[in-house]
């Protein structure tokens, strides 16, 4: 990264006098020099703000909250937009921040970043480990945040002291995500979606170089079903099983019964099916010697293929009545969460448009290994209830993966040792900037994206 | 049970103004009336402290504490026996307590009960309902705690007024039994077994009426070693499962693959083998979209047949090897613990007849629904290290089940509704003190009983 004062030598000149290393405002008041694009502006205020981003990102590893439970980090977001001069809001659960910035008559560009993290370990060797035990940022959202938290202070700049802002643009922080709760919930209570044209998601993506952005149309995540199996028993001594009491004995053929019947299912799709049916949690009993009363096993179902997802959870549902006829155990429930839809991209050349125009065509790849996952950013798309999805949805995948390192040889999301590379807040950061800041000539049909809906 | 009055008019003068519901003392002082057994005489005894020993369990059972913490239980029964009079010791672990009473130059007979509770779900609907969420009396030590408590007194009154103790009694609360670590330490810790020429233990038994106790020689509960399968993987999300990553899954398999494997094993031996392989919990994960990085099995393995079970160990670790190398899974532990040897009774007629001289010969049964769980009062008989177990040993099956009720329906031991009949604490009692009370001629060579041991 070219150091603060090349960078800024001669275009900004406020900014050299006025920067700071916690200062997320970068000026975009010009003084002299040559004339560059709005996303060249843009790319070199994020190298200002780069250090500040990736000490925000890092605060937020290291205090990760779960989903739910994300009241530090929403603060401390409020916290950051307040000292830059915007005019946060809390989302009404009070785990998530809503900011509003440009025109007000103008129609309404989403930038959504999710905030919270997981329970799982961080098993990383880096000074930013977490430091809450059981909790990680395995999934990037601190990266995404730190982003959007230093394009909002970009963007109120272009706005005041700037060219302006082309529309209204919405800064949406969204907590729950890995639940698939957060979205739906500040649709519903916090109106993110009102006169919304566009929705700008992103992701941290270990598949990815850090720099690069992984932009394409059509589908970017798969559609996913929570899934919950529950046997129930009477329990008892463990000197005394039997077929039906013996809980962890049943369970585990159980289990066993729907996940193969489920490949056998999936056997025949084409690859771009991509099915993944998998538990992340299962478990029940408190000793050794005493059979358990109940045992429970947590799981997603994903299907890239809309068509073949419509029809497994009836599959899944057959599956598990034929093995409880089969076993003679009937005192199961599977609860089969209703869908979170997949995320389909609908603006993909412009969006690539507007990055290469700050930092040049290599910053884009349109092929990537895909990921398999599910976000519930597709709500923004599809919308909730009556209220109308953005006709325009990017859900944009930011490399985080360090230089030198093989891309395949990344840690995956939701692992130990996920980590993003140290500049990846301040690219996110140029991502959500140039999303807010670039003129787009959005569609007027706010009800298009619907039909994609489950 | 007999109004108080009519039981002890005329016999024990000094208990009618003595006694209150709180004593545990009854005076074996005769001033008049006719000569009874020392056996009758207890039985009376108990009759009036029955109350008292009812409502101490009631306690125990409202504040259980699980195996490695019964700190307040311990500490309650010192402070009853303290008020009995005696000079109770603390255990060195603090979780148990040892009184003893009689001639010190006589052999030591020592009483045994366990007094940890299991973490598990009380789901009666009593007064005496656990306040401990997720902690039961689920095996009834509280109601042989209670007995051997107020055995205490009785015992203590023989000596001090009545006819004296023809042997020194060594009372042992024992903690920690159902993690079978309890009677180890305190044979090691606390040489309880010193000089002891006999070691007698009790049971609740919902198997048999209240009132009314199992006695045998031979084989009273089974050998049995707890059984550890810890699985581990890098984890990962949940939308890219693969065969070693997918724990869950792979657990699911590998447990399945142990308990057929020691059904197979089984098969074939006669019933007094009694096998059962049964895992009481098992967990692992934290998230249902992110696979879990170790997945935990715990278990327990018994066999009645004591040639049968010393293969059993082998046996299972070939199956698992086997189930890995198939599976191509290589991460795992299979632990299988020190084995808890089998209680072999060897004293029974001498208990039956002391039992029935005070209540009649209907009281004591010789043949009923065998329990086939463990016990590590196993190691009263055995010893532990170079500490030789007492040469007679009998462990006692009292009857719990209320009248009126079917032997076959009342919830077994480590059910969230076992419970014991309100009386069951009263009879403890009585089997206690006779115990203690009784003449027998002991055995005078200590290590006779090792050869029991596995």
């Amino acid at each position: 990264m070219p150091r603060l004062s090349s960078v800024t030598h001669g275009i900004y000149c406020r900014t050299l006098s006025n920067h700071t290393p916690c200062d997320t405002h970068f000026r975009f008041n010009r003084c002299r020099g040559e004339h560059l694009s709005l996303q060249r502006d843009i790319s070199r205020a994020v190298y200002a703000l780069a250090d500040d981003a990736r000490r925000f990102r890092e605060d937020l590893a290291r205090n990760p909250e779960p989903s739910r439970e994300e009241y530090r980090t929403a603060a401390k977001i409020h916290a950051k937009l307040a000292a830059t001069g915007l005019q946060p809001v809390m989302a009404r659960s009070g785990r998530g921040v809503i900011a509003e910035v440009g025109p007000r008559n103008r129609p309404v560009v989403v930038l959504r970043s999710d905030i919270d993290a997981l329970r799982m370990q961080d098993e990383r060797n880096v000074p930013y480990r977490s430091r809450v035990d059981g909790v990680h940022h395995g999934c990037g959202h601190d990266v995404m945040t730190a982003g959007l938290v230093h394009a909002a202070g970009i963007l109120a700049d272009i706005d005041k002291h700037g060219p302006g802002l082309p529309n209204r643009v919405r800064m949406v922080f969204q907590p729950a995500e890995e639940v698939a709760e957060g979205a739906q919930q500040m649709i519903r209570e916090d109106g993110v979606l009102d006169n919304a044209v566009a929705a700008i998601g992103a992701h941290s993506w270990p598949r990815i170089r850090a720099g690069k952005y992984g932009v394409l149309d059509g589908r970017i995540q798969t559609s996913h079903h929570g899934v919950e199996l529950i046997l129930r028993g009477p329990g008892g001594h463990s000197s005394v099983p039997t077929p039906t009491t013996d809980l962890i004995r049943v369970g585990s053929k159980f289990s066993t019964a729907l996940l193969e019947g489920m490949e056998e299912f999936a056997r025949g799709m084409g690859p771009e099916a991509q099915p993944a049916f998998a538990y992340g949690k299962a478990g029940g009993g408190e000793s050794r010697n005493v059979l358990p009363t109940k045992f429970t096993f947590n799981g997603t179902l994903r299907y890239g293929d809309v068509e073949e997802f419509r029809k497994a959870p009836e599959r899944l549902r057959s599956l598990a009545a034929d093995f409880a006829a089969h076993a003679g155990f009937s005192d199961y429930e599977l609860n089969i969460d209703s869908a979170v839809p997949p995320v389909i991209n609908t603006c993909a050349d412009k969006v690539a448009e507007a990055l290469t125009a700050g930092r040049g065509p290599k910053v884009v790849v349109r092929e990537f290994d895909m990921p398999k996952g599910g976000d519930d950013m597709a709500f923004f798309g599809t919308g909730v209830d009556d209220i109308p999805g953005a006709p325009w949805i990017h859900y944009t995948q930011v490399g985080v993966v360090p230089k030198g390192r093989p891309l395949g040889e990344h840690p995956y999301l939701h692992t130990e040792t996920f980590d993003a590379d140290p500049s990846a807040a301040g690219h996110a950061a140029y991502h959500y900037a140039v999303m807010g800041a670039t003129r787009f000539d959005y569609p007027r049909d706010r009800g298009k994206s619907r039909e994609m809906a489950l």
